[in-house]
């Protein structure tokens, strides 16, 4: 680790380090070219090759059918929010939402802008919270719905889903910003999905969009280019300067999927890193308090409380000053929480898992 | 320049190389934190040091007036050409524009999809070029007008606002994507600017928008948040996850223009730079032809013609060959074009100067 430290974050997160030196090295002297990748012209051969490089590693790794398109856009998840429904909501229609907690509560409101939405499922509780996902027989399409949408993994709540609701005829669209290559999927079930790059694909600064053609068919023509999925797509996402840097990296970060032996390799990783802390928290239930459902247990954001407030807050600080850092809950439901996105090693969750144990003992 | 080369591309563009060995210092371990700067939370006080440090820098650098908000967007400049009149042209409303070129007018078609324009000035001659900008006496505001909207340097046309209208009580608002920090404003005369960074700010990925209050306190309020200039305003750009490595290089571009001398210092530079090219161009009108106006030339991007197009193809093969990239002009409109972005040195413009002298002398 040559004195970096465990990061823990929900995101901006750590990021695969092969990926960090690569993009190093490339910083004032691009493969060679003289000149840096931040400074390459997106018109530029150079560029050019990185770009359709992504796209088809990333559409190799993850295991898209062939009649999907990936997109890039500036301006994080949350704009997705709004352009989905300026894009697939159409005047007159309706959408169904999954309501599991503060990010798909999000995605609810910015859609309630634009057009009539169907909460078709919560997973609320009497208190408020959202300690698991709903059932996939519990989410019900509604006839005639343009898509139905829900966000796979709640990094706050702690929550993923591990099973799809069967939507027939309804495309499902996914917000897969904190999951996204986590796990192999059957991508057939999903006509869209979309992530911000800054948990497991890449930094900050760019959204990945995949997208069926036959949804595509259905976006309207209207907005302007950047908010328009139609004419993103019949320009290769470059009608207008994209964010260079932060898709080169998403390159570097799919990279290190395919060095590490794909998603398949990242995916069994990943299970084995959750099951060792909500192992160690099975095996203390009454010092670790874990508020999710065993069958709604995220396997990025591991969330956990300890017995008192004081204990959590003394946790933190102690671990903070020891190389484990970003354990805080989010600010709404307080605790702790583990973000284990795919760059965080095995290492790294024994590490904190040991420590843990020691704090326990105390 | 250790095996760089002299990057005359118009954006992305090369960028101060001290900037770029920071950024290359930060990338694994970000100030002795142990975390890389695209790793750090952007709610971690490391990057809210970075960005407030940003804003207070910038605001600092370009002189602005106490009551003018930083706003950080993603989607480039082109998301601005459509966020402007969604925040400030009201229904029934309209706005002035002012066409000086290609990306003038696509800012003013994706006004006419929000509301109603006035094309109150135009450059176009009868041959459909944009040789010159409008002199302020041209350009007359429409009574009652939300806005009058300019581009201040024409990247293509290779023509640049030397002198502003005067708009009265309308607010004018410039879109200073290709010469923002290139030279002293009197910024109370602009109520808003925005720039996507790639050119004299940092990389691509992240756009400056700079508005008054007065102007805020106009913007509509129904828009989502990532639209929503009021909205981003009162959430400091922060309300979701920003363009965080993009934002602390505009951070350390800025850094460069202040270690510089500032503004004015750059200016300088930048006065010499052009005024070799220029002056090239004026001493040998025969060989080179310079298609712009003298008065409204551009510090920035510098065009010109050769007496043929194979002459010119032969110079951009042979220039790019030894290590002058980025001379071909828009394909729009052909010829050769040396984007002199702050970051290009006097030293690579002299070189260019003695190139061209020994091809034309060949």
């Amino acid at each position: 680790m040559s004195g970096r430290k465990w990061n823990f974050n929900p995101g901006p997160s750590g990021l695969p380090e092969p990926a960090l030196e690569k993009a190093r090295e490339s910083l004032l002297d691009f493969d060679g070219t003289g000149i840096g990748i931040m400074e390459t012209s997106h018109r530029a051969k150079e560029f050019d090759a990185v770009f359709q490089g992504v796209k088809e590693r990333l559409a190799r790794v993850l295991g898209l059918p062939a009649d999907r398109k990936i997109l890039f856009f500036g301006g994080g998840a949350s704009l997705q929010f709004s352009v989905l429904p300026m894009n697939l909501l159409p005047a007159g229609g309706q959408a169904d939402y999954v309501d599991t907690g503060t990010w798909a509560g999000k995605a609810i409101k910015a859609a309630e802008l634009v057009g009539k939405v169907n909460v078709v499922a919560t997973s609320k509780d009497d208190e408020g919270k959202f300690p698991r996902v709903p059932s996939p027989d519990e989410i019900k399409t509604t006839g005639g719905a343009a898509y139905m949408h829900l966000c796979s993994n709640n990094t706050i709540a702690g929550t993923q889903f591990h099973a799809w609701p069967d939507t027939g005829d309804v495309p499902l669209i996914v917000d897969m910003s904190s999951d996204i290559a986590c796990r192999e999927l059957d991508w057939s079930k999903f006509d869209m999905a979309y992530a911000g790059a800054q948990k497991n694909l890449g930094p900050a600064g760019v959204t990945v969009v995949i997208i069926s053609d036959r949804l595509l068919d259905r976006c309207g023509d209207s907005l302007p280019m950047l908010l328009n999925y139609k004419a993103m797509a019949a320009k290769d996402s470059l009608g207008n300067t994209p964010p260079t840097f932060p898709i080169y990296m998403v390159g570097l970060v799919t990279q290190w999927i395919e060095d590490q032996g794909g998603i398949r390799a990242v995916e069994k990783t990943n299970r084995a890193k959750a099951g060792l802390l909500y192992g160690l928290f099975d095996d203390k239930p009454d010092y670790f308090r874990a508020p999710v459902e065993k069958a709604s247990r995220s396997l990025m954001n591991v969330v956990w409380r300890l017995p008192t407030e004081d204990l959590e807050k003394q946790l933190i600080a102690e671990a903070t000053a020891d190389g484990f850092v970003g354990l805080k809950g989010h600010r709404s439901v307080g605790g702790l929480r583990a973000s284990i996105y795919n760059a965080m090693s095995l290492q790294g969750v024994e590490q904190l898992v040991d420590y843990l144990k020691k704090f326990a003992a105390r």
